[in-house]
């Protein structure tokens, strides 16, 4: 693979891609001290980056006229990129994925025109049972990170980036199995050897960081760690030459980290990022990495979230912000004690959220009950307030 | 007010500006039967296009040098817009705020530059501060919609829309006080008369709907809608000689209609859409004008949501969708009953999210309980295939 084969992959990717401009962050400039751009890949087709890879590998097969069909196995972006490529390209596409893939997924992935074949409990046996359709039907098999195509796909990133911002100082790059790190990498250092990339993983699961230190390629028995999309056992002994050789260092960042940053993102940015896509912009307001002063440029791999998890975040986000609290007391378990307490709270203008009342706790007097209340508020100072309120009425506040 | 305004407005605001091509949506095509387009002006600097018509405004007045100060009422969009295109031009500037504003766009108006006041329960008590401070201080007053400036600055929307998509058969505009609606009805018609203009509000704030049909201005004395942005009383007389002029029609969207246009935008397109930005996709998805087949672009107005509004939006999609179910049954009130009934939960992997045991109900046997419980689950095949599993247990199973 060479600097020519990433701007040919370019070329046939333009088409098809959604352009989209870097963008600057005021706010997330103030917090980490850089000129921070984001690359927001949650915002291209398919909802990933993973459709450059996939439609470059997809389009040389078709070229070459030798390709029926092709077959992979993911439950997440690397699907959404082949259906879609294949589709486009009029390849007839078939995508193994674990049996526990999300409803929502197998249809993005249908839609996009593949046929969805369901088998195994995780990744590694439903690559098994695409290695067997593969031997049956004689379909290629896609894989999603170490193969040259899909590396020079990837790499197609850096291409904008350049042209966005030919003065960037440093690129930090999401990692799973290492293919858009090792595309961006190889691109940026071939370019430009003054500007740095970094590697970032999830603690929970740092394969390619442990490799990168041990310099040779090494794998973890276990994954742990909200970031579904980069949660990778096994890196490419592919990927993982070019890694050693361009990328500057690597680095990880903590799940509460990733989870903050998915949040700001919502809040300042108003964009969906995933967990996979974030640690880019973790590392980054964590300090993780010397960035003051730096233009650096975060690539926001994906944005392929389910909104039950986003609920998750948002909700950990107003607990941990202090807007929504929990707190309980001891009153007296008569008529009218509720009415009372909870007329402070309405004046207080704090809103209830959930209320239970509680006479079986041991220690308790017989005329006594605790209340559990929680309450949303504008902020931790309202939240005080409400407690001090409620302290001048005479109640013990114990927070939950 | 000319189209050479417009067109001026928007020399001045192109450095300011971020560059947001329109973007294509392949679902919301599919959903709408119309070539759909989304003008994203929720990513739009300080997050939403209110900043087009205060800086132009404040960019004129600095230019003739007789504006040593601006000041401003708003609780929202127009604060941001004013707060920062003023300190960009470096003039002073002064936002009164009513009293219950949230606290984080109180820091937000701030971190752009502006003195904050706090004043007054509703928008109109600010109004008169605002007025008082303007006669005080001899700062220049800046209308949120109705001003040929402001006006003219929200216009250069059209010209974005035009530059990427001549070929446009219709445009949707969110409207309340009507300033949007205004500058881009007008640059649209006088450039492409073919092109259809309409206007988007809220069912429960639609005093420019009535003032269309009626063709005179009215106004109402009460909104009740989530999108307070648009949740305006009073029109105002200039914007309203524009819309009736050249506006082709003017449709309303429920509040249940916003919000699930709010939760496709975050799923599909990855976006965070306040409630008042969404009103245009929420008319073209529930059908509310005619667009099967036309080139349509929705324009998204602003994005600055309250965390804690997507947190309901979010739940609330959850539930309507099937994605959380609550439902009850009777149990005897046994050692080990919970147990029993929750492995049948837990090995149709649902997730129990809430359980109440309530012994307290009229009519229950010594030996019986209820049982109230919600789970998450993949959807709603899923939670039937529950039910029909506890049910085939012996339990009976009643859906809360």
């Amino acid at each position: 693979m060479n600097v020519r084969d990433i701007e040919q992959a370019h070329a046939t990717l333009h088409k098809v891609l959604h352009a989209i401009p870097l963008s600057s962050s005021r706010t997330f400039s103030q917090m980490s001290g850089a000129e921070l751009f984001l690359k927001c890949e949650n915002l291209q087709k398919t909802g990933s980056f993973k459709v450059r890879g996939a439609f470059n590998k997809i389009s040389k097969l078709a070229n070459r006229g030798d390709c029926p069909s092709v077959v992979a196995a993911s439950a997440g972006n690397h699907a959404q990129g082949v259906a879609f490529s294949a589709s486009t390209l009029g390849v007839e596409s078939t995508i193994v994925m674990p049996l526990a893939t999300p409803i929502a997924k197998i249809r993005a992935t249908q839609d996009y025109g593949a046929n969805v074949v369901l088998h195994g409990a995780c990744y590694d046996d439903a690559y098994a049972k695409a290695c067997e359709i593969m031997e049956e039907s004689g379909a290629t098999f896609v894989h999603p990170f170490d193969d040259e195509d899909i590396i020079a796909g990837q790499g197609t990133v850096a291409i904008e980036i350049f042209r966005d911002m030919p003065t960037v100082d440093l690129v930090l790059v999401p990692a799973g199995g290492g293919g858009l790190l090792a595309g961006i990498a190889y691109y940026i250092k071939s370019i430009n050897p003054r500007v740095r990339v970094i590697g970032v993983q999830a603690e929970g699961a740092d394969a390619l960081v442990r490799s990168f230190r041990a310099e040779r390629l090494e794998s973890t028995s276990t994954v742990h760690t909200i970031a579904d999309g980069i949660a990778v056992k096994q890196p490419g002994g592919l990927t993982f030459d070019f890694i050693k050789r361009y990328v500057d260092d690597m680095v990880t960042v903590s799940d509460d980290e990733i989870a903050e940053s998915i949040l700001l993102l919502l809040e300042r940015n108003k964009m969906v990022v995933e967990p996979a896509g974030a640690v880019s912009l973790a590392a980054a307001l964590s300090r993780k990495v010397e960035i003051a002063g730096l233009r650096t440029v975060c690539v926001l791999s994906g944005g392929n979230i389910d909104v039950s998890f986003i609920h998750k975040i948002v909700e950990k986000g107003l607990i941990t912000r202090g807007r929504q609290i929990k707190f309980r007391t001891i009153m007296s378990d008569l008529p009218g004690s509720l009415t009372h307490f909870s007329s402070i709270v309405a004046a207080c203008r704090a809103n209830v959220i959930m209320v239970q009342h509680d006479r079986l706790s041991p220690g308790l007097g017989l005329n006594d009950a605790i209340l559990h209340m929680a309450c949303e508020v504008g902020g931790r100072e309202h939240g005080e307030e409400l407690f001090r309120r409620l302290k001048e009425a005479g109640y013990e506040i114990t927070k939950e």
